[in-house]
């Protein structure tokens, strides 16, 4: 099966976001042994819209269509789709009731414009949408498909891989299961030099590393009659790269080094604080991404000046003047500080010049101090951050809850 | 003059990497004033290339090719591009010396492969690469015209800029302006009525609105001569959707909502402080984003718990025994308390159920109340979100700022 992945929207032509969803679709129809030989931009016109789908299938049989599902008259995909086909458009019970409900949970009358958005061909799969209003759907007629999807990448992202890639299975006759291992600590380069001889002796499974914003991933992906099979192929190899990598390995598939650490917290009934400075309340933020997180997480304090430090945490007033806001020694007494304000059994802290200004020669921007209580004890850490504000930010907080992670595992909470 | 972007590589095919060249080169072409109605992606092949390059001049003049001038046997953009045009390469003396350079310098040798970048056709106008060995050039016949561009964007996108764009400027003379209003508070398909007149009446300038993954843009487009005229066309439209919009309108550009917020906290002077349960920090965290906020955000208590909420922001245990942690009074008693304690003279609050369990009849999933303590008084209000716990918790965030924003500018803080 061969399939063109056409991407709709005016605002890829002028340039104004990047095509992101080209590379998702890209992969994963890889993955399940579709060849891509041809991507496409246009759009929201009609006529250039069927004339690009009429050149598609010259060459594929499958086109993956992004983008103008919206509630506007600028949003003309499926209605193209429908009309190249010749296929009319009527209303789709389900999708209006799931339009409607989305409306009123939201507290508000569904408008007209969004009515559209549940008229479907009548013999077309229609794919629900839970994170949005447009429905997306497949498209047939004889031994053709046209996909249809919303442009939004966190509404067709779950919507392809949850009912179309099920779907397309049936049409090949191999399987490609992949297996993710999601790494921090460890940048891409040493890992990949470290398991070089892994990655490039093996062809089935493969092993390919991808750089993610912070953290890396490596992918293992073998190709298989079964699903089974392609799982005895992966476990070897998986083995030998756990054996190089240990800890600097802290979870599967779509885990998130939070939802590790969160769960770990958790399964010991390790009560929990923040005292956040630089971060600024995204250690909290994130450790409460974690659904029953509120077993174990009391209390957090984003104490951002001095004053807060000394009332909130008791951080001492002469540690301040002599070290400083941002050094080891506030550090410490903000990790135990908030551990014994909110009677937590770990505590964990940060302070650091996130910039782009307060950097001195001293204490350069990216300066960051860590702290852990832990068990009666405190741990300090002195870590030194690259890149913009927000970037610095993030990269305390990964490390944060990655050097926690770790503290936990050394202890043997599993 | 009309332009297709054509993006050469497996690797885009493959989904292996990102195409921000064809964003780049659309939002730079559009800039001078090019139309891009169309971008493909094709493989490093032969026939597919020249299928594609012939499928593209059907409806432009210009393609702009990047990738595929590299010195391996499969790079063939250039030879293929000279055979479409039915030129033969000739060595180019500048660029066999350039290319020799190089190597010196790097202290190696010339490589055979390497040879091959030299050639171009007798009459085209090759561009200089300070940044690699591939130099580009401008292959033309006739009225058509073939740009070909090396793939990696550090050495595709100064050539571009300093070579491509001033070649270029001969044959436009029009400009593109383009301005974006951003908005929150109003669903897309509401607001596309709310102008509906304003979007539909318009060709130059052009309005077009985008849903954002939780706020809303409106782009207003405007072709002209010159930049001048351009935006004096843009303003009158502008004024229009301001009039109808109002304050939905927080901000205009790449700002975001937190940085309007923030912004206007430090021009003011106004302290605040934050109480967060299940945003859990993500208020604090946004508002920390903007650089400058240390003037005035003083505190943030995370109070998950119900004793943190006492102990640190004094709500009344009859409140919460009365009313729940969720509920208006708890989120009043909130907004105070952390104002109070952090004496700071703004001070919000969220409390909700983010899901996915915690629900109930009287209070579902996606309930939040939130509070804002503002000169000396307190104001509740009740939200729904929809979505997943993730999703409850951003919107409860953007909503807490969008909210304490329109209070600011209704009390009359510019």
């Amino acid at each position: 099966m061969r399939a063109e992945i056409i991407s709709v929207g005016t605002e890829l032509l002028l340039g104004d976001i990047v095509n992101t969803n080209a590379q998702f679709l890209a992969k994963e129809l890889a993955a399940v042994g579709i060849d891509v030989y041809h991507q496409t931009v246009v759009g929201d016109n009609e006529e250039r819209m069927l004339k690009a789908f009429s050149d598609a299938f010259e060459n594929c049989d499958l086109i993956v269509a992004t983008g103008g599902l919206g509630p506007t008259p600028d949003d003309l995909t499926k209605e193209t789709a429908a009309k190249f086909f010749g296929q009319e458009l009527v209303v789709h019970e389900e999708s209006w009731k799931s339009i409607e409900a989305y409306f009123n949970k939201n507290g508000r009358a569904m408008e007209g414009s969004n009515a559209k958005q549940a008229y479907f061909p009548k013999d077309a799969v229609v794919l629900p949408n839970p994170n949005g209003t447009a429905p997306g759907a497949v498209l047939k007629k004889d031994n053709k498909m046209i996909v249809v999807l919303p442009g939004p990448p966190k509404e067709m992202k779950p919507m392809f891989m949850n009912h179309v890639i099920p779907y397309l299975k049936q049409y090949t006759d191999t399987v490609l299961v992949s297996k993710v291992l999601r790494i921090f600590g460890i940048g891409e380069g040493f890992m990949a030099e470290e398991i070089a001889d892994i990655i490039n002796g093996q062809t089935n499974p493969t092993v390919a590393p991808y750089a993610k914003e912070i953290d890396v991933t490596l992918r293992i992906t073998a190709k298989a009659k079964d699903e089974e099979e392609a799982k005895n192929l992966i476990k070897p190899v998986e083995d030998k790269i756990r054996e190089k990598l240990g800890d600097n390995i802290y979870g599967e598939g779509e885990t998130t080094l939070e939802h590790v650490v969160a769960e770990l917290l958790v399964r010991n009934k390790l009560t929990i604080a923040t005292a956040e400075s630089c971060t600024g309340g995204l250690v909290a933020a994130n450790l409460i991404n974690y659904p029953g997180i509120s077993e174990v997480f009391l209390e957090g304090a984003v104490t951002y000046s001095n004053e807060s430090k000394m009332k909130r945490l008791g951080v001492k007033e002469e540690t301040l003047d002599k070290y400083g806001a941002v050094s080891e020694e506030t550090a410490r007494e903000m990790a135990e500080g908030i551990a014994k304000a909110a009677g937590t059994k770990v505590g964990i802290s940060t302070t650091g010049i996130a910039g782009p200004g307060g950097g001195t020669d001293d204490k350069p921007v990216g300066l960051v101090y860590m702290g852990i209580y832990i068990d009666g004890n405190t741990l300090v850490r002195k870590f030194n951050f690259q890149g913009s504000r927000e970037k610095v930010r993030q990269r305390a907080m990964m490390n944060a809850l990655d050097w926690l992670r770790r503290e936990l595992l050394n202890r043997n909470y599993v």
